[in-house]
């Protein structure tokens, strides 16, 4: 029998329209949407009515990059998929999509079955993959194919790292080629990863040890040259490009480049790089390591270039890059040797409150904010309508959102599983309040109410932002 | 009592949506949408239902620039309100934003008044008024101000045409400072006159008086030249600005550089632009004639320079400019001097069909398509969401669609009065089947069943696109 | 007979090389230059030698703006002829270009004549006339081409200063025209004059009076804006375009692209816009009038992008604009209404020394610097290779320079008729120390040698940097 | 006792100066330039008189980029340093820089000492050398330093050629750090040949194997991405950096992007890319072989932007890449395999009659054609003003050319040691006449009367270009 629940008397806000409207749901997915002042609203009758007066109703939040229970230097990232996606359902986000890891040698389905396995029957919310390609060779690529098609359809490559994750030009070109055959998305770490291990050696040999050496050996230009390589590789294959975690201005030029020629060439920044600097990365008694993270903070002045591409679409995405490592016992490793700490930071909780106070602060829409933090991630990676949006035919993933709620972002309240906050003591306007997951409540007016294993695998399809 | 009616079985295309959904309309506006396999869609009744199966449900189209019943040259455009807003609806254009115009030393309230004299009573679909200003003065600033609040909030000037509607640089400075006071935006014919008044008066000394030397004066460096120029004098007043009819490709490379740079800077291109070419100008016996407007079409190899910035969004609307002259008795006029003919071209009934069959050549997405021709305009000039999309609380100007019909355009068929169509012969894929007007079938299946007088006044909000 | 006079000893430097060399003259022309361990070198006598050892032996600087016996806001620059060129002699410049005025209604002959009869008999050296042209008609345009022929051959024309200088885009675009079949040179003053006089009148209104508010009226985008007006308008003609006294890195900009396109486009700038800047325009006690210039100083950080556009070759060119008025008595006319204040500023004394000092502050290297304060001149104005360079059978046109001696800039010591000094205090490194004209002493370490009547009036050929 | 020559009666051209002059030369060196009308001239006596009436006088080539005897592909370049000094020669060519390769695993003194040892008593003209690195370690980076100390200043990389002469980018940028410090230039072939080997497998794979594959693999994207990543990399090392052999006008424009923001990055192209074209490439019966060389033979269409960046100095230098490979016997080692190709064409003989054929044919100036052949790689390399210009106190390297002359380029009638003409049959105007190395006669009037030995080995000094 059908289960129905209404949300009442909210602004529904999309990434196209804003309306004041009713929202039903019948078993978990979106039956309609209804004006508030028509006979039809009015004639409603639901299971259970959720009062939305005064708040935004709005998608939950599509998280694109997270790690969870990742492996990086000899440690992992200290959200597993549990405590991970409990911290994404309170911070409004109700889908991610975590990066599946080839180990160099072994096959990709013996990473993804691996992966799986981690978030089978754990997760809060509903979860995809993307695959990391370590090793790009003829098993590989044929085995693109069929992730393709069982819904595994972006793979990301790094041009960093070398001697762990790195793929040298000949494998992207071959990889992406793939992909233009395919439907794939290639997905990419854009850093000269070679020459910044270059840098970093001699900076260790100099003695300039400290986490923000971590940001000045990678530098702005060779994340730009990065992106330039890549982009260009993806012409010569005719493949599509997602370039992750961009934080430099001149990275965004070059992309911003690509986009003016209409090129299928696509960007994603995260909140650290449109809040934080390295300012952050130089806090003494090695405090800068909780703020180490690859492409590295940059210094405040490239955030204003980075908002601006948000609003004018030449980055289509923020994500998180949610890579938790503790401060006690893993950012530690890195003491007297800033390359040993490992690259990441905790973010999954606050990307949707971040954004909103782009919002407050004048810098984006609040359609923009949804675009950016639910549709436009839907879409790029397949997963669209139904996540992403409020429409008739959608999953009722859905946040009642109170814009004008204060809170501190703080260690001692955040619900992810790691011992500090990048953004301690920030205090910023907007909450969640509410949280459906295909219908069901998981957050529910500050209680959490999920559960592991309520969220399911989604395949997903081709990216849905090609012409 | 509430009068329901309710279209079934389409797929319903919104600019950011696509989705099996029905619509319910109740007195005139639409009370919700629903997914087509949900129980509330299956217990829907109305007054009236209407079969979309196999069909697109889309958003009535927004034409935001036309000039019915236009003085011009000695004459006036061939269609007035009536003959051309239902030549509107046959083409499933609901709405049109026409120039009211002010005459030099009168009030903008006088040439006001006379626009809505002319419209009042005669018209098949909504409209609402721009206003030309023709002389920029203390008087017409102050005025500015009312016509904002009581809705025509936007206003054109011509670097063009100088002794008519010519404006120069101080005027316009100060009627952009006017607008970023009041709220207004500033649309501009962005052509260098002056300087083209010189090359015409040279071409006529040496006899090139054909149709084409109209397209060859009319350089695409000096609407590139003008572009520039309004551009810069919108960023000295701090003003929004809206480029019309643009048609060279160094003009797009002009708004793109803007947008780069995250200006309020806008651009409109129109159906002539992308199908028409300096080709059809040169066709033979004084037929050049019938495609003489200003801005003038191109050599064909900016087409693709237009098409790639509807695409990119460096342009955001598609309008017609539709200001039809009679061959016979009107564009005649200009026989042995180009100069005489009166510029402007038919279009108001093909807008909808055209960009549609730039969806079926691959040139834009189904999306997109509505967003040009729909969804941006309305926001543009301040009609949304009551125009320009299908949402809960919208006005039920709704088109059905048929994507698979074929027809043949021509001068024989088309419902403007005009004695030839620009576009005689063209085959073009889909067809308005059923255009809806607050709820009132105007276009059914073939027949209209409109009336004059339906049609009503819309005043118009601000700018909805500015950040 | 001939009578012969030899440099010995120094480093000769001209635009493309630097050698140890003697130079040997007769008769007012370079004979030869000779490697100075020759035998032939050694061979060498000659009525007179001046030993250069330690020195270096440049050419006399070409300044290709000046204005002196200049009427403007009623009344005149302070230097006439007489006072003008021996102030040049004193600063090393052996040539000057300065400005013929056509008055309005009147024939550019009149103004010619008119300029010659300033002129003639009073300059110490050698001088040449461009055409200003206040009023571009049927006789103007047959006018340019005698005056082409007979060795004036560029034109300015003012986008600024309506109601004065100003012309209209027509009549640019005619004198272009013109230009590009008679082989002449446009001259323009690049600023959106129309607009600039709205935003003069507002500031004048609202009490904004002071000389800063001359800055801040004539925008940096208003200049940028007419500097691509004019190269599309120079595009469309087909001519070449020099645009004068360049101050904003956005103009440059401008300038850039155009050079980037191959395009015929020069630019000067002058020494006060890479010294000076609008910190100097808010100098207090009406101080700042001193500075009053079109275009004005800019904020400091455009200086930067001129030297940058000097080294680049994207600027071609540093001449003085020399245009003094006296603080008592001329300047003093603006106090209360900057729009008052005569533009203009002294420093045709200054020009070899200030950009010397750019060589020791390592902005130029000193090729560059005796190709823009000779060479590069006197090619685009005709005068090559007569003037601009040593090399055999040029007019021994030459300064002997001592790198090494310190000076301190100021009114109590400068040649120039006014009363202040725009570098009052400014201490540079290098100073002239003999100047011949034509051979002759005009400048003898530390005395004036010359006459009113030596300097000669130098017909000039067609812009020599033309591909 | 000095020995003298008198040049007379011919228009002395050098990279700046056009002068009816007579060049006087003491010992191999020139004493001096004299006005042919001054009495000075006039005066003149010498051992030798050459008549230069109706010639131009200029400055002997130097050609920067040659390959005699040179190991590629299990073969040598035909050339050898006496066959092909002397075809340079021939051509009015007077200085050579060639390239010495380093081993990898052995010594940059050991490549260098071999090289010595091919050119030492074989030589018609002067020589200098480059360095090839191939292994770029801790040894080599020390090596650099005594290089540049001894005159060995400049020092290439691969970005292409993996596993013969690539380096990475680490290599790359670790000794171009190194060039920062020791005042080295770094020359770069700019191909991402990482990515090429994966198009060049493919293509065989396929069975496309004919010549003109060779340009379809190595695309220009791929020319145009190495060029950005150099230049990005020389920024990150803050050393100037010569890109060789640019091809692809998309590689041009990241040249001219960073010249535009002053950087020191300097590019050469060849005559090849400017006659020459993949329709070459595609010559029947495996003719293509003669023109393969890397960077390939572009579409005609880059030619375009190739002389226009000659003309705006995006590339400073012409030199040959001479390296001709027989097509008997080399070329067609692969066929079936155009990888096999040896790379490579002759050419050191043309360079200066195909640049004077673009001064007839009104690309480039006469200045600039000396400035590309002569002046500006004598710059460049630190060979100036020994070598590249005519002025007091230079080496005597000159060319007395003719300019009417008409010749046909062939085989049957070239100096150089192959068996086929990439000009065949092409008629040009322009002749070299006679050519003095250091004062000697070396051709003259046709006869070559030069010797094996005659040519000196010339140590360099840094480049000269840097500010």
């Amino acid at each position: 029998m059908t289960r129905t629940t209404l949300i009442k008397g909210g602004l529904v806000i999309t990434a196209a329209e804003e309306m004041p409207a009713d929202v039903l749901i019948e078993d978990g997915r979106i039956a309609a949407i209804a004006a508030q002042n028509s006979a039809l609203a009015a004639s409603f009758s639901a299971d259970r009515t959720l009062d939305a007066t005064g708040r935004y109703v709005v998608p939950g939040g599509v998280d694109a990059h997270t790690h969870m229970d990742f492996p990086f230097g000899g440690t992992f990232s200290s959200d597993d998929f549990e405590t991970g996606t409990r911290a994404a359902a309170w911070g409004g986000t109700t889908t991610i999509v975590d990066f599946a890891v080839q180990t160099k040698g072994h096959a990709l389905r013996e990473g993804l079955d691996q992966w799986h396995a981690k978030a089978d029957g754990r997760c809060a919310v509903d979860y995809a993959f993307h695959m990391i390609l370590s090793d790009v060779n003829e098993g590989t690529l044929k085995e693109m194919d069929a992730l393709v098609e069982e819904g595994v359809t972006s793979f990301k490559m790094f041009m960093a790292y070398p001697g762990v994750f790195y793929s040298d030009d000949g494998q992207i070109l071959r990889a992406m080629q793939r992909t233009a055959a395919n439907g794939g998305l290639t997905m990419m770490h854009a850093e000269n990863g070679i020459a910044i291990d270059v840098l970093v050696e001699q900076a260790l040999a100099a003695g300039r040890t400290d986490p923000r050496h971590h940001g000045e050996v990678r530098k702005a230009l060779l994340e730009a040259e990065a992106t330039h390589r890549a982009i260009q590789l993806a012409r010569v294959a005719g493949s599509p490009l997602y370039v992750v975690h961009v934080s430099a201005s001149e990275a965004v030029e070059q992309l911003a480049a690509a986009r003016g020629m209409d090129l299928p060439v696509f960007g994603e920044t995260c909140p650290q790089y449109l809040y934080l600097s390295t300012d952050n990365l130089a806090e003494p008694d090695f405090g800068g390591a909780k703020y180490v993270c690859s492409t590295p903070l940059r210094p405040r002045e490239h955030q204003a270039a980075l908002w601006r591409a948000l609003r004018t679409d030449d980055l289509q995405v923020v994500s998180t890059d949610h890579c938790p490592f503790c401060f006690t016992g893993q950012k530690e490793l890195g003491r007297g040797d800033f390359s040993k700490i490992p690259n990441g930071m905790p973010g999954v909780e606050h990307r949707m409150d971040l954004l909103h106070q782009a919002v407050v602060e004048g810098n984006l829409t609040r359609r923009r904010w949804i675009d950016l933090a639910c549709a436009s991630p839907a879409r790029m990676f397949g997963l669209y309508p139904k996540k992403g949006t409020l429409a008739p035919g959608a999953d009722a993933d859905i946040v009642i959102y109170d814009p004008h709620a204060q809170q501190t972002l703080s260690a001692e309240t955040h619900h992810m599983n790691v011992d500090y906050s990048a953004y301690e003591g920030k205090r910023v306007t907007g909450r969640v309040e509410t949280v459906l997951s295909r219908g069901e409540p998981v957050v529910e007016r500050g209680d959490y109410t999920g559960r592991a294993g309520h969220g399911s695998y989604v395949p997903r399809g081709i990216c849905q932002l090609l012409g």
